[in-house]
């Protein structure tokens, strides 16, 4: 993930639309042309986060950074859009693990869905490790990133789209549920599961029966097992 | 991982029947304990492996280890016989991500799977980086490791066992075939898929289909995909 410093630089990139991941500003720093870039990252849907002088230089590698650095993104985001004209949408709930984020990107794509969706915070972003371990499917399904899911969950359900969480306690078996279309499915972080509020925006709960003696798999695996039986119905009706 | 030093020791674990990875002995040393302690490995099934003195001395940290070093396993290993026993096996033929070996016995286990089977080279072993990967799984499922793939092939099929092997160029889709029990399912390694010898062994190749534009899934997920549907119609059969 390229890291760049300095007014010039990073106002150059955040004009010609350079993929980023988030902008980080100096706490205390102040000044028209920092207002400027601080301005032309919100327009672009780059998280800005203020942080002490120190981690800027850590995150730089000097101190000559003029209290700005910009994380670059191994790609860049699309818009929520990508996502509305889906027929099935993935949205992950705080994923965490970049290998994780990759593999699950990679069988989102392989199932047919038209979008991922992932939160601003608190979850991995698209760094060189989720392209690598997304085996190229990164450059073809959009990665939408919004602020908070609970919002997209609304702005999808008005849309249409019939939302499907994934929870270890839900009510009906994957195999078992009907697939509303256009669908989303939304899975929950490593070992956390959905947080309160995403599980009350979906209209149905659904598990994974499991033989044996845990009780998740890999959030990845998990997708697989979803997105692939929604592929094996959704083929078979077409 | 443990590693133990020197003839006293590593004879001690051997007895002691300490589940291990695999004995490395320096090239050119001998006596009789020395040789005492390569008939134990032997008899216990831990490969031995003939290493220059250096790669020994790398290895314990120090050159006093008299010759020999053994790599301590996460996890006992289980006999062939666990396996013979199942009416689910899964057999990986080199799997060498430790993260995707410890996913696979996870998803085996919670399908509902008896036992799973990696050879001895060439392929990750059970190390703590697969045992946490595991998520607890390898507390319950035997996993047995084995000199040949092939072989063990031979032997499940002579015991009844229809071998089926995940193959992007299958001439089934997995949903599509019938489950014989009991099933062996056989799974390639990263990024290179069966062997050509073991593609030989196999009763039917299966496929996922898939849409996109990428021509497979992380091995792990792949496990589940095809794992799960066997679950789902053997659930719905018995």
């Amino acid at each position: 993930m390229a890291i760049l410093s300095g007014i010039h630089p990073v106002a150059e990139a955040l004009r010609s639309r350079h993929p980023m991941d988030r902008l980080l500003v100096a706490q205390g720093a102040g000044g028209p042309r920092l207002q400027e870039i601080i301005d032309l990252a919100r327009r672009a849907g780059v998280p800005v986060r203020f942080e002490p002088r120190s981690a800027l230089d850590r995150m730089a590698g000097s101190s000559a950074h003029q209290g700005v650095v910009a994380l670059g993104a191994a790609r860049q985001y699309a818009d929520i859009d990508a996502a509305a004209a889906a027929e099935l949408v993935v949205i992950l709930d705080g994923v965490e693990d970049p290998h994780n984020l990759g593999a699950v990107i990679r069988t989102a794509h392989a199932a047919g869905a038209g979008a991922v969706v992932i939160p601003e915070r608190r979850a991995a972003s698209l760094t060189d490790v989720v392209a690598k371990a997304a085996a190229g499917a990164l450059e073809h399904l959009p990665v939408v990133r919004v602020t908070t899911v609970n919002r997209t969950l609304e702005a999808l359900k008005k849309r249409g789209f019939w939302i499907y969480g994934l929870d270890e306690h839900g009510e009906s078996a994957y195999d078992e549920v009907e697939f509303n279309s256009p669908t989303v499915l939304v899975l929950g972080g490593e070992g956390k599961g959905l947080h309160e509020q995403v599980r009350k925006h979906c209209d149905i709960l659904v598990c994974i029966p499991m033989a044996g003696k845990i009780s998740s798999l890999n959030v990845s695996v998990a997708a697989g097992v979803v997105l692939f039986e929604w592929k094996r119905r959704h083929s078979k009706r077409s």
